[in-house]
This record gives C-alpha cells, sequence and structure tokens, in this order.
C-alpha cells in the first residue's frame, strides 16, 4: 500500500482539501467556501478526519495558504499568519492548529509557492532548476522555487507590489491600498474594474485596458527574469484565465528585453517559457501535497 | 599542509588574482589591468604558474567574470562569453583556454554570483539563506544566491536593466545602449556624467543628483526584496562607494514599501540590512576562491 499525503489550499474565497498518493494522482478533492477561521477551521478538520476515515493514515499534511505568513521555522510564531487584509484571520495560528490535533508532520507555505512546488513537480515547470509562478487574480502574488525549493528569506515573495512605468497615457490612481500604483494596484482585477467599470472578459479585445494590463504583467515577468533567470515563467489567476493576454505579455517582454537575454526560449520559443498553469487550477492543493512529501519535520 | 584555492577576478578594466587557504585567508593578490584577450589570457596564466611556483599547486581554480557567460554545465559552449559589450572578449572560451591548460577542475561564475557568494562564505551575509549582490559602477549588476548556490536558470541574472518609474522631473533620455532608460541607463556612472557632466563624489550632496541616483537603486533594491526577499541586499561598486547614498537609498526602500514587509530587518534595523560589501574590494575575487572550494567537477 503505498503512503497517502494530504493538502490545503487556503484562499480568500474558497478552500481545498485533498488526498493524493506519491505520484501525484488526487484520491479526494473536495473544495468549501473560506469563512471565518473559527468556523473554517473546524471544518477543514472535519474533512481531513472524514478522509482518514476513508483512506486510513496519511503520512504527512501540506498547507498553502494566502499571506502573510512566518516560514522561519526557529521562530516561536512559525507558521502564523501576518497583518493580512482578510482581517479575521490576522494572527490565526494554522500550524499550532493543526499540528497539536496531528501526529504526523505539518508542513507550510504560501499558497504561491505552494503552486510554484506543485508546477515544477507534476506541471508545467518540470525539470526547471528554478520557476517564477505568478497569479493575477484579485491581488498579484508569486511564489518562487530554487533548485526545488520554494524561497523563503526574510519572509516570502511579494512581487504584486512593485512599481513600474506607467503605460502610455495611464493616468489611473491605482487601488492598492498599501501602494497605491504599484503593478497590484494598476493590474489585478479589482484594479481592472474600479479603472472601466468591468473586468476584462466583459470588453472587446482591442480595448485598452488589455493593452495596459499585458502592459504592467510584462514589466512584472521582465523584472523576475533579469533578477531570477527562472527556467519558465507560469502565469495563473482569473485575470490570466483570459488567454487573450498572453500572446501580448510575450511581445510585451521580448520588446522590455531587446535581445538583451540572447537566449532562444525568448528568442524564439516563448509561448514555451511564458505559459499557464500546467496542473490548471490544482497547481495549489498540488503543492501542498509535495510540502507533505518533502517536509523534513 | 591545507589545500590551496586559486581565483581570478575578470573585470571590465582590472583582473584579480588570487591563492586562498580554505578559511579565506589570502596568500597572494596581484592586480593588472584587462588587455584584449590574446595579451590577458596569458599573464593571467603566467602569473598562476608563477603562484605554483611559489606555493605549490592550487586544487582547484575558480573564475568570476563579467557577463554575459553561458553558466550550463551540459552545454557545449560552457564557460564562453556571450554577447559582452566590451567586443575583444566576445566568445571567449574562458573555461576551456584554463581547464585544457590546468589538471584541477576550474569553476566559473559571473563576478557579481562571485560577489555574492564570497559575502555569503566570509563577509556581510554569512549565514544568510539568500543575498542579492548589487554592484553600482560602469553599470549596474547583480549577483544572486540562495541556500549557498548561486543563481543560473535560463542564463543568470542583468538585474540593472529593469525598468523603474521617473523621479519626480527627471526627463533624462538615458544612456543603455539597449534599453535607454532601465536602471542602469538612468543611474549607472556613466549615466551621472552623460547627464551631470560630473560624477557624483565632485557633485555637493545637496545636488538632486543624489535624490535621483538614490531613487532609481532604491527601485532595484525594493524588487529585488518584492521578488526574493534576501536575509541581505548588499551594494557595491564605484558609485555606493559614496556613502552618501545608503541612508538616502534605505529611507526611499522604506518608501516604497511602506510597512508591507513588516519585518524588523526593513522596519527597524535597515541600516544592517542594506549594507556596504564586507570583504571590501575583495568580495569577487574571494568569491572566486569559494568557486574553487566548492566545484563538483
Amino acid at each position: 500500500m503505498s503512503l497517502l499525503f494530504a493538502g490545503v489550499e487556503l484562499g480568500g474565497t474558497k478552500i481545498v482539501c485533498a488526498l493524493a498518493k506519491a505520484d501525484g494522482e488526487l484520491l479526494e478533492r473536495i473544495q468549501i467556501d473560506t469563512e471565518a477561521p473559527e468556523d473554517s477551521l473546524p471544518r477543514i478538520k472535519a474533512e481531513l478526519q472524514n478522509l482518514i476515515d476513508i483512506h486510513g493514515p496519511f503520512a504527512a499534511l501540506g498547507i498553502g495558504t494566502f499571506g502573510p505568513l512566518q516560514l522561519n521555522r526557529s521562530a516561536s510564531d512559525y507558521g502564523r499568519l501576518g497583518p493580512t487584509p482578510k482581517l479575521l484571520w490576522r494572527d490565526c495560528d494554522l500550524y499550532r492548529y493543526f499540528a497539536d490535533w496531528l501526529t504526523v508532520p505539518v508542513a507550510l507555505d504560501t499558497d504561491v509557492n505552494a503552486a510554484a512546488l506543485g508546477e515544477v513537480k507534476w506541471g508545467a515547470a518540470v525539470a526547471c532548476d528554478s520557476v517564477v509562478y505568478i497569479t493575477v487574480g484579485t491581488g498579484i502574488g508569486g511564489g518562487v522555487v530554487v533548485n526545488g525549493q520554494p524561497i523563503h528569506g526574510l519572509l516570502h515573495p511579494e512581487l504584486g507590489h512593485m512599481r513600474a512605468p506607467r503605460a502610455a497615457g495611464d493616468d489611473f490612481e491605482g487601488n492598492c491600498p498599501v501602494h497605491t500604483d504599484c503593478i497590484e494596484g494598476m493590474a489585478a482585477g479589482p484594479a481592472i474594474v474600479a479603472r472601466w467599470g468591468k473586468q476584462l472578459d466583459q470588453l472587446p479585445t482591442n480595448h485598452v485596458a488589455y493593452a495596459q494590463t499585458a502592459h504592467y504583467i510584462a514589466h512584472l515577468v521582465t523584472n523576475s527574469i533579469l533578477l531570477l533567470s527562472p527556467g519558465k515563467v507560469i502565469l495563473g489567476g482569473g485575470v490570466m484565465s483570459n488567454k487573450n493576454l498572453f500572446p501580448m505579455i510575450r511581445k510585451n517582454v521580448q520588446a522590455l528585453l531587446n535581445g538583451f537575454i540572447a537566449v532562444d526560449a525568448i528568442e524564439k520559443s516563448i509561448d514555451q517559457y511564458i505559459v499557464p498553469p500546467g496542473l490548471g487550477g490544482n497547481s495549489g492543493v498540488l503543492g501542498a501535497i509535495v510540502l507533505a512529501m518533502t517536509t523534513r519535520d
């Protein structure tokens, strides 16, 4: 009998609980709405208990969650949420909640680091030394995996909050509550709606909103390439589910780099370099499974 | 008798050859001017042979060089220089030249990755999981070390060529030959001279050139923090030897992040977070020694 691993993806609007084998085969996948922690945490526990009742014990639990999140293992508040804009979840001690309940190891990381990890293991970035995973949705976040390990450092990547030069003629003030006109404040879903009164999908593809959104995301991708030289850049999230953006972003990235990074991946086969998630909507929860599989707890 | 390691730092204007023990103690350090490769390469070889004659054989050679440079070990052109603006050195096969001569391992990386490695091993970033080393001089380059390993990926970091929003009132067109107004084109030494007719050191510290230079470098540092969350950011190079820039850059970085990365290193002790090289002018050559010590050839 092969080992089983449990994964939880904790997002701002939904939570996914899953059980998988070590080859990534999902045996169970349950999706529930995100409520306050006093409702959602017992609900997750009940779902996991149910999985145990059906399939027997799992070997470890991995959790990918929105942040900010303390990831320093030697810190007393390891696995606790920081000053998240989801106010009800501030200071929620995720690690403690599950580690006190379970006897098996509990591993945590950000949802986007988990997604990057899932994509390296089973998705669009298999065999890549390094990958940047960017999600453009309600916010803009990113995860980075280098040599198989998610990046932590001081905290963890928060790449959506870089600034970029403005798109030509763009006078929108930006709507990031912290940085006003950072890339998240100019190109995330709510910024598009605040500016144009509609989502991108509801606008014609020749609307300037497309060009402007592609402009900001292309700067983010270009900065990621110049700093990290990743083997693959993966763009996911609600806004990126509009596939018209991909060709525009790729073209902008090539124009911004202007031949400077003279490698085939950018010059000749950028269609295979800047790509959607290979695991579709399961990057995060499968990444949580990888966290469970690789924990050294 | 302890093992000895040789290191070469190949820069656009100078070359440093050195011999060190495994604890980083420099036994010899020779600095020569950079000429054409047909002059400089035999000169480096003669200096290394001289070190062998005096101290006996070294265990490995590490080379940190300007780029771009092929760092993919499985590529047929591993260790060859790419389309560098130093035209005489284009396509120079550094690895082959030294590997054909020596019987010991030869390890290569960019000068800035080497500098980052040196700083992690013996300098300002000891015990840091990750570090970004940025040099602001004739150009703006950067090296990144994560979990003890320099970043390669597709190529290697070229972070000076990111774009940033313009400083208020700044209408300089920029002088990067490839990207015009990227950060290198706005804030490297030649950009400052092209704009103001003088180097920063020759201008009063209340001159707007200081604020503008600090603005662009602060964006570069901020982007690095948001993408990589490094344990330390090290700023070296000729322009940064003007120590008046450090407090301005630190203040700008705090303003740009605006409390978003709520860690003490940024909020309370940024003086110990954004710092000059701990190894002074020897980061690069000592990093080359680390390359030699850690090669798996």
